[in-house]
């Protein structure tokens, strides 16, 4: 990893030629190179925690004078109890993961001996900008080692020493590895990200994580791809079929668990027969806990009603704009969906609203009526689309991909937590005998297009030939007499 | 389809409307829009090529003036012998393809009754730019509407009235099916463009087909992403061992078979020892069919000293820049690759050129050494990577897809010859029965992260449960006990 003074154009040209060399190591060269740096930064912890405690001074001297939030400080803290070994336990955990390069998909009989495959490849070199956290660095390099790409980093500045000291260490760790020192590159002047996103010579994919200004300045400054998400405004239908305590239970952590993430609740919508029901339920627990409901007319009419006056007299009146407020916050919007001929009529409006109000994240539905839960997921154009779970479940660890290096609204690529698989494209490889286009068309030869098995370590339960799909289709056709006699 | 007055944001906000509707139809009604849209233009043929006629008059008159080139005319005329019929049956081709929406590709067990499942759904809006080709309409139109997209298209202004008219029996014809006419929109005035590419709060992708010129003022003009290639700077890499009738049956169809297309042949990578022996045959024929040969120094001197003198007073000197520049006519440029300490090394030496000169479009070798060619294959990194085969072969029709709407140099989402996979993103469903986020993690649930068997029609080789992956397992164990025995 270097960390040199050299021009956004030196740097990124260097990221590129390490890309090269990155792209076609063996898994065993990549994960080789990940035991190197998670020992490295074991055997250098002590260093690396007196680099945080400057940022940490640093940090609570700008909070005294009202510059930083104590969320952030907080953020910046390596010394907190278990959370330099999550960093390292972090780096093992992606190393075992499944390698994401290489992988067969698709194999197809062009004709005979022509043979198309394609394979996944890393995309190249990723610029990816990220907030004043010491440990992500270690996190991010380990997704791009292992997914074979070069990647060119910046961290919030407040993060500067620690980010400094955990990138000598791997940069000393590469050394004895096969992966180019070049492969990784810290950069620590914000200066540098203005120039970098021209570069779309040498840079594939820009992954900026942090708020909703960071991400649009960035999209507006480059013409390199950008992976990400802008807004994260999740909403909840609730219906008036769910159990209280499922939907107080979801709600509260889709809402509380953490507020601040993109993937919390901002608006509830409420079947008009559930407002004095399940609702009110919610909305006595979500007063009690702090969180301000900003209600329409009928929502609020009906809460004022019903609600203790304690709680009641806090309900507030939402404008439009709430509707299209991420709040980050303890606050929550709440429109009631008005009751409709069918079920199906009412989802459509809620189906509706999210889709024009929403920021196409993660939604979800509570309900105990499996038709309208499948309406809804059909129907609500989001990355997400939860039945009967909390937002909070959009996560890339959640899925099970291990780790994720952010979470993308984007309609092309990646949909969602973004892990390995993400930070892939493929190559289509056609191997022939010297076949020519011109042969081939009108009055020509045939094309077969003939699908072939795949051999893929991640399909082990596909049958590999023609003869274990026999041994298959028999067992099949056995099963099928036995269960029908 | 309309073909409004609307303005740009009028255009843009009812095509997403109409994404919503059209992206929720069953395959069925997507595919009872395509027999309709085949029917109708069947029956209006004369109306058609009447409305093609004006098109081609107008052409013939600027082409008199030298405005226009022969080779536009040509893609202009719908009358040619079988060129409206390809044109009907490209639409019932597509309706023929698998449905590419509402595929499931994976389902995980992430805790007892929450289940995550990925599955395909459109895009959403796309804004294609096409070449004055008629035919292209009716092709691109089929594509949206399979792939349950809607679309608004703007093609080259020389095709203006058969547009019009093709489009005027498309919008009829869409009336009688459940696919809502706003789904497809034809802009036809240059002015709609710029508008359009600033709407990417209702258009998802850009696909531009055309020039690099086009590609690239595209891009710079929109924060939308854009599929589709710039250049198209293809190569071959020749070595000695290949078989002198191949190397010429290869070579003359990459550059010949149709000089201007994106993955015809510019530059050939001839390893050194190959210059008086296949690379001279090459050469010779070439040569003969009217290619110039931009050589280096050493290509120029072998076949200075072998060729008749006829045809070596035609060899010309290869500048720098004829090594970045995507020709598009005859002339090809020569490259030597100097004898190296091993092949491996030579080999590495056409893939540094490659991935240095080229433009990440498609590549080739021609040798008959299967471990040369698959370190070719891993270190070029282009869309395509060819073996013993012509660059001409990346195409959706010859790859299999039916059909294509381009070709992508792009680094993330869709690469090589785009067809309906690549205008399909995902979601990701979760379906659960009130789990919460905060139950999870240290010292609460553990995850599960079973991977399940996923049921779909395109993975007829997968043994489906746990028994039949035994009964595979019993199989595969026998016949390696007869094998061994």
């Amino acid at each position: 990893m270097s960390l040199t003074n050299a021009t956004p154009v030196e740097a990124a040209r260097a990221a590129r030629f390490a890309s090269r060399t990155l792209a076609i190591l063996p898994s065993s060269a990549r994960n080789a190179a990940l035991t190197a740096i998670h020992d490295a930064l074991a055997a250098a912890k002590d260093d690396i925690l007196r680099a945080n405690s400057c940022d940490m001074s640093n940090a609570i001297e700008a909070a005294s004078n009202g510059e930083l939030s104590q969320s952030l400080i907080k953020r910046l803290d390596l010394t907190r109890p278990g959370k330099f070994e999550d960093m390292l336990q972090g780096i093992l955990e992606v190393r075992e993961l499944d390698d994401p390069i290489g992988k067969i998909d698709r194999r197809t009989l062009l004709d005979d001996g022509l043979i198309l495959t394609r394979k996944s490849s890393p995309i190249g070199v990723l610029l990816i900008i990220f907030e004043a956290r010491p440990e992500v660095i270690a996190n991010i390099a380990s997704l791009a080692i292992k997914s074979g790409n070069a990647a060119i980093l910046k961290g919030g500045k407040e993060s500067t020493e620690s980010f400094k000291a955990i990138s000598a260490v791997i940069s000393q760790a590469l050394g004895t590895t096969e992966v180019p020192n070049d492969a990784l590159q810290l950069v620590l002047t914000r200066d540098a990200i203005a120039p970098l996103l021209q570069l779309d010579q040498y840079i594939d994919l820009v992954i900026p994580r942090g708020g909703n200004e960071l991400v649009r300045s960035i999209k507006k400054g480059t013409q390199i791809p950008v992976l990400g998400h802008a807004d994260g405004l999740c909403s909840i239908y609730l219906r008036a079929d769910n159990p209280v305590d499922m939907a107080v239970n979801v709600i509260r952590d889709a809402k509380l668990s953490y507020p601040a993430a993109c993937n919390a609740l901002e608006t509830l919508l409420v079947d008009e027969d559930a407002l004095t029901t399940v609702f009110l339920a919610v909305a006595k627990k979500l007063l009690e806990e702090g969180v301000s409901l900003r209600c329409d007319a009928a929502s609020k009419a009906a809460l004022t009603s019903t609600l203790d006056k304690h709680l009641a007299v806090l309900l507030q009146d939402a404008t439009d704009e709430d509707y299209k407020t991420e709040f980050l916050s303890l606050i929550l919007a709440i429109k009631t969906i008005p009751t409709s001929p069918t079920p199906a009529a009412a989802a459509d409006l809620a189906i509706t609203h999210i889709n024009e109000h929403g920021s196409h994240h993660t939604d979800a539905i509570l309900t105990m009526n499996e038709s309208i839960a499948r309406r809804f997921q059909q129907g609500v154009d989001s990355a997400g689309v939860f039945w009967n779970t909390s937002t909070r479940m959009a996560d890339g660890q959640r899925f099970g991909f291990g780790t994720e290096v952010g979470i993308s609204t984007n309609k092309i690529h990646a949909r969602g937590p973004v892990g390995l698989e993400g930070l892939t494209i493929y190559r289509w490889l056609l191997d022939g005998q010297g076949q020519v286009s011109a042969e081939y068309g009108a009055g020509g030869k045939q094309w077969k297009h003939q699908a072939l098995p795949v051999e893929d370590r991640d399909r082990k339960y596909m049958a590999r030939d023609e003869e274990e799909w026999e041994v298959l289709r028999e067992f099949r056709r056995e099963k099928c007499m036995r269960n029908c006699s």
